[in-house]
């Protein structure tokens, strides 16, 4: 997908110019293929330095990269709005919006609205003045009358919906929440763990309702009877992780794996299991949901349901900076990318 | 310094609007102080929710932040410029520019290069074409003919530099790493730890080899001589730190502590610890240096030298934003802000 965006990118900057440098005659001058300025180009791993080197002074020697113009009336800028940027998921949302955005020579404005109405505004009037060719909202609570000022500058709109809470008529991309849960449940069942907790997300949350759901179908399909004692409610943070497993710790039957329905809780209940003189694997099976960074650092390495955050925002960046009937098929207007599991070393049979 | 920057802002729009309404007008019509209003101007927690909307309302229907006009000739744009968006530290840097930039009514625009001068190139062009207010670099290897060329904009530049290697003539903001590296041995030596290990950074980057010469002063200082067995190379990597420790923990005379240069080296310790049957804290301390969020959610959570990667940040912004000598004394080109330890449970006396 990278290639095909910068061809489009380079074809159609090609008509006005006439004393553009082709590709093609980069390599011949370089001496090595078309494809291998093109691996340069987009920053593939399976190029030698020294190549790499000739063709990028060559590159640059032809002024070649400032030639790729945008399409008229593109502002370069696209917009990225998130509530907070101290959560691991905001850099990858960024991470995916910021690959996309490259590949069309386009900047990524960040902006955080703290879920303050004063912020909004202050970004809208931002937006209004400066112009963007997109805007893409990762962020939970916005007011319908925004929603409706974003659209009046015509910017293209698409929201990244990780909470699954989609505004109607609103382009939306998202994660298959339900299947995540199923998936988590089913792998701690295949283990033989019939004594099965979840520290659930906020209630007034879609995604977190959906992996609940997940969970319940997977046990109820198996013949296991859901445990009102061992569904215990959370906010997807560490601290509530913590305190619900240790909860669960104290029961008369505690459980032999838990289901966290994001991984800073799953965190927060390794703590509580070490806290009790136990461990994560051995003693309890622990299974969390997102796959951020922290999951693979953390000890025993922890099993999860990938939620594919970078991809699901590069996608959004794709709707608005390629147009939706470009990349949707016609009247789509809510995606839902696959999660999947990632098994590491947080779950095991039950001792 | 929130206050201040918002102030200057508002009174630099005073002039041109006769119009204008002023905070001390919202505040007579919603029947609260001056500074309630600036609070909910200022996003301050310590007014009722009732009271916010008041006011918040009230700012809107006067179109308050519209009338709070930029400077002559800003664009409204700043720009942070990363290698990756894969490292947990650089949403903390880029949460401190957005801070500054929000205060100042501007938008961040963010930029990850990779490492790759094709990268840099076209972020070079995207600039020339769109202008910015001001640059803030957190790369560590940039060409000095790309320096040069961010020069040629005449856009004021900064680099935040948790690496410790400024370029001539460029005003950076780094961090004590010395005194970081010192306070950390300290701390084990305190405990009464003797034989303490170091997982460093790169050879090459100078803040790893500040907190090196931290730890060999406290040790010596201490009468302690340095093991060079104890001293590991590393590369601030979560796998290094694991590697470097099981090695440690095969000595025959294995370290009772050991201070990692990187939070994620520590977590690479702590995995190696667990895989040997030992625990961290009990029977083997580790001390980490960042601060990272993942630290604390560590299991148990991670004794480390905070850096203040949000801080350096914001103050580079505001270094660009509101000009070197507005907010540095005379000929300063170079701010080193303060690393202190935060001690939580992965340190104790030796077993």
């Amino acid at each position: 997908m990278v290639e095909t965006g910068r061809r489009n990118t380079a074809a159609a900057a090609g008509g006005a110019d006439t004393s553009r440098v082709t590709i093609a005659e980069i390599a011949r001058e370089a001496g090595v293929s078309t494809p291998t300025v093109s691996k340069v180009l987009n920053g593939r791993s399976q190029v030698s330095a020294a190549t790499r080197e000739k063709v990028e002074a060559l590159l640059e020697s032809h002024n070649y990269l400032r030639r790729r113009a945008r399409p008229a009336r593109s502002v370069g800028l696209v917009d990225l709005v998130v509530n907070e940027l101290d959560s691991p998921w905001s850099v990858e949302v960024l991470h995916g919006v910021e690959e996309v955005a490259t590949e069309h020579g386009a900047g990524v404005v960040v902006t955080a609205v703290h879920r303050r109405p004063t912020d909004v505004l202050r970004w809208l009037d931002n937006l209004a003045q400066r112009g963007s060719d997109g805007v893409i909202l990762a962020v939970t609570a916005l007011a319908p009358g925004q929603f409706r000022k974003i659209q009046e500058l015509r910017t293209p709109l698409v929201v990244v919906d990780p909470v699954g809470d989609p505004e109607p008529d609103i382009p939306s991309v998202g994660a298959t929440n339900w299947h995540g849960g199923l998936a988590a449940t089913r792998h701690l069942l295949d283990l033989g763990h019939r004594r099965i907790a979840i520290l659930t997300g906020p209630d007034d949350v879609l995604c977190s309702r959906a992996r609940l759901d997940g969970y319940r179908a997977a046990l109820e399909s198996a013949g296991v009877t859901v445990d009102p004692c061992l569904v215990r409610p959370g906010d997807f943070h560490h601290e509530t992780g913590y305190h619900a497993m240790r909860e669960l710790l104290d029961l008369p039957e505690p459980p032999t794996a838990v289901f966290a329905c994001s991984d800073l809780q799953a965190l927060g209940a390794y703590e509580a299991v070490r806290q009790a003189g136990r461990q994560v694997g051995r003693d309890v099976s622990v299974v969390g949901f997102d796959d951020l960074p922290t999951a693979a650092w953390a000890s025993p390495p922890l099993t999860t349901v990938r939620q594919p955050l970078g991809e699901m925002a590069a996608m959004a960046a794709r709707l608005v900076l390629e147009g939706m009937t470009a990349v949707l098929p016609g009247g789509t207007q809510r995606l839902e990318l696959a999660t999947h599991l990632i098994r590491r070393e947080s779950t095991a049979p039950p001792p």
